[in-house]
C-alpha cells in the first residue's frame, strides 16, 4: 500500500476567487501580514500493491486527465506514505 | 516572504462523495488498482516578513477558524518555502 498526494492549484495567472475571498476574510478576523491566498485541491490516492514508476507514472496520467484541468491548473505529485516497505 | 501550506482533509470516518466519485470514474478510464480517493483542499497562504513561530501559530489559528470546520476535518500546516532567508 501507498499514499500518493496529487496537489491541484490554479496557474499562477489565473484569478482565483476562492482564495482571494478567504484572504478578504482575515483582516476583519484580525489576521494581518498575510498578502496572498490561493486555494487548491488536494487527492490522497490509495494504491494497491508497491508502488513502482510504471504505477507513479499512470497517477500522473489520472492527475492529468482526471484530476486537474491542464488548460487552467497546474498538478504536483509526490509520494507521502509507503506502508509495508518503510525506507 | 514565506509560503506557509494548510492541507484540510475530511476526517477518515466522514463520507467523501467527490473522492468516491473519482474512485469510481478511475475504472472506466482503465485505471487499476486504486483502493480509495480522499478529495480535500490545499491553501498556500504568502506570508509578509519573517516567519516567526509565532505567526505560524496564527496560521495554525486561520487554519482552525477560517480554513477547515474541525466537526468534519482535519488540517496540517507545513512551510514550503521560505524566500530571502534559504535554510
Amino acid at each position: 500500500m501507498a499514499r500518493v498526494v496529487v496537489d491541484v492549484m490554479l496557474k499562477p495567472e489565473i484569478l482565483d476567487p476562492q482564495g482571494k475571498a478567504v484572504h478578504g476574510a482575515l483582516p476583519r478576523l484580525g489576521f494581518e501580514g498575510v498578502s496572498g491566498v490561493r486555494q487548491g485541491k488536494r487527492f490522497e490516492l490509495e494504491l494497491e500493491g508497491e508502488l513502482t514508476s510504471a504505477r507513479l507514472a499512470e497517477v500522473h496520467a489520472i492527475a492529468e486527465k482526471l484530476l486537474s484541468n491542464p488548460v487552467i491548473e497546474d498538478f504536483a505529485v509526490h509520494v507521502e506514505e509507503h506502508e509495508g516497505s518503510p525506507a
